[in-house]
């Protein structure tokens, strides 16, 4: 890491003006070079000070990088991987911020010179915001964070990404990129569709009366509707699985309340509840260890 | 409310507990007398003095009350009306604060005297956590707290409630039992239920990459299963009638996620996103009203 003298973050929204932020807070001596696509959020990050340098000119913004970073929605990033691929250095790391990562991986073995080395990346963090203004330096503490490799990513540029990802906070985890879109479809993506369905179900008349419950099961659905339906058309088909297996696991409960068989019902709810204390019970330990 | 002397609370849990607290808190002179079933539960709640009497004797701790608040799971009020039938003095209000209002009317039109009153109530307030160490005396502040009524209900008893409930902080809604039943099915219990089929549909090591938006989308699954397993018996139908919407929505999606169609998909997002902004920007509106 004592190598690292610059990162350019593409994309300067939530997480992407988070991770400039947290690189200025982490790193020391490291140049930290923000490409926004619009004048107004160029502006809004320069004013805020997120990067060491702001620009509007994509190949520009790479040139000198060691670490690149695509913090775009990811059905931009075919064309960013064309825009840069002329100007990036030798050695130089590609990596993405984005929610599913067999696309990009495929993606960046085509478009991507062989002189760069192309790694994914998922912190599982952000929130339902959007936009630079909610850009934070600690939005990755204690975070997980995925680091996607297949049979042809270099393994030197896995370990580097792996130390840049812990100074920011993270606590990295590997997996390939299809074991990985399985995993997210399934405690990620399709939760979040559930929480756009629970909405839809009900008229704006009856949605007066939900209560906090409600608020926190519905929270994820008021994401950014872009983002997302890149994240759906990009991992469609485990999405698609994961619909059905919810749907089953729906109409099991929905079997046991029609026929009201109370003891049915109670074994499926406390089913899910054992399930959440073991996650929850995971998640203390884990972060035990890491901090 | 000037009348108000004594009120009785039958079960000492995380609800029973903070209606306890908050009439001893927002009332002068009037005596809270709970009534816990498991002797252990009783010593717990002198200790931490949720009540100003707490006895075990069920119809000795109704006998002098002016109101009497059920806070035990649904599937109990039946037997204890016709256990406390015969107790009651002349006008006695009684209500409860279960999630669903069909069926509590009905067995109190069955089992209680013509000489005393049942309202139903529903206070929107509770959390995941179960039992009287959680009680609080600010649950019910800014709450919403249904109040039903049926056509054979007292006026003055509603009147009298609709206070009561008021002065523990609550905005009241009236609503018929059977209206409420229907509302609370789709924004409450499906969604509960929904929260507990996310969680079934994992694997527990696939549940161990979450984050923070799917330990939001399934909190309320950590919810006690016997109190919800009566919640969904005594509405059963309504339930059923939400969860087969609900699956529609989702199979909406999913055709939109099948065939990457992704304006359609958009289209649903910001659907599910523009509802929440209204539920939100209700909730705030009405609650700066109230306040």
């Amino acid at each position: 890491m004592k190598d690292l003298k610059q990162i350019t973050v593409i994309g300067l929204g939530l997480l992407g003006g988070s991770v400039s932020m947290t690189v200025l807070r982490n790193f020391s001596n490291v140049k930290a070079v923000g490409y926004a696509h619009r004048e107004s959020t160029a502006q809004k990050a320069k004013k805020l000070q997120i990067a060491t340098e702001v620009t509007s000119d994509i190949c520009k913004s790479v040139s000198n990088s060691d670490i690149v970073i695509l913090a775009t929605p990811i059905s931009t990033f075919n064309d960013i991987f064309k825009q840069i691929a002329g100007n990036l250095k030798k050695g130089c790391i590609i990596t993405d911020v984005g929610s599913t990562k067999v696309s990009p991986h495929k993606w960046a073995q085509k478009n991507l010179p062989s002189h760069v080395y192309y790694v994914g990346s998922h912190p599982i963090a952000g929130s339902e915001q959007r936009g630079i203004e909610y850009a934070r330096d600690d939005l990755f503490d204690n975070a997980s964070c995925i680091i996607t490799k297949t049979k042809n990513t270099n393994p030197n540029a896995v370990i580097l990404l792996e130390k840049f990802w812990s100074r920011m906070g993270c606590y990295v985890k590997i997996l390939t990129p299809a074991e990985h879109d399985r995993i997210f479809a399934s405690v990620s993506h399709v939760p979040h569709l559930t929480a756009a369905a629970l909405l839809n179900a009900n008229p704006d008349e009856l949605l007066r009366f939900a209560g906090k419950g409600f608020f926190d099961t519905s929270r994820v659905a008021s994401g950014p509707a872009n983002i997302w339906a890149d994240i759906f058309i990009t991992n469609s088909r485990n999405c698609c699985e994961s619909i059905d297996k919810l749907i089953d696991e729906l109409l099991k409960l929905k079997s046991a309340i029609n026929s009201k068989d109370k003891k049915q019902i109670e074994k499926l709810l406390e089913q899910a509840r054992t399930k959440r204390a073991e996650m929850i019970n995971y998640k203390i330990n884990t972060e035990e260890v890491i901090s």
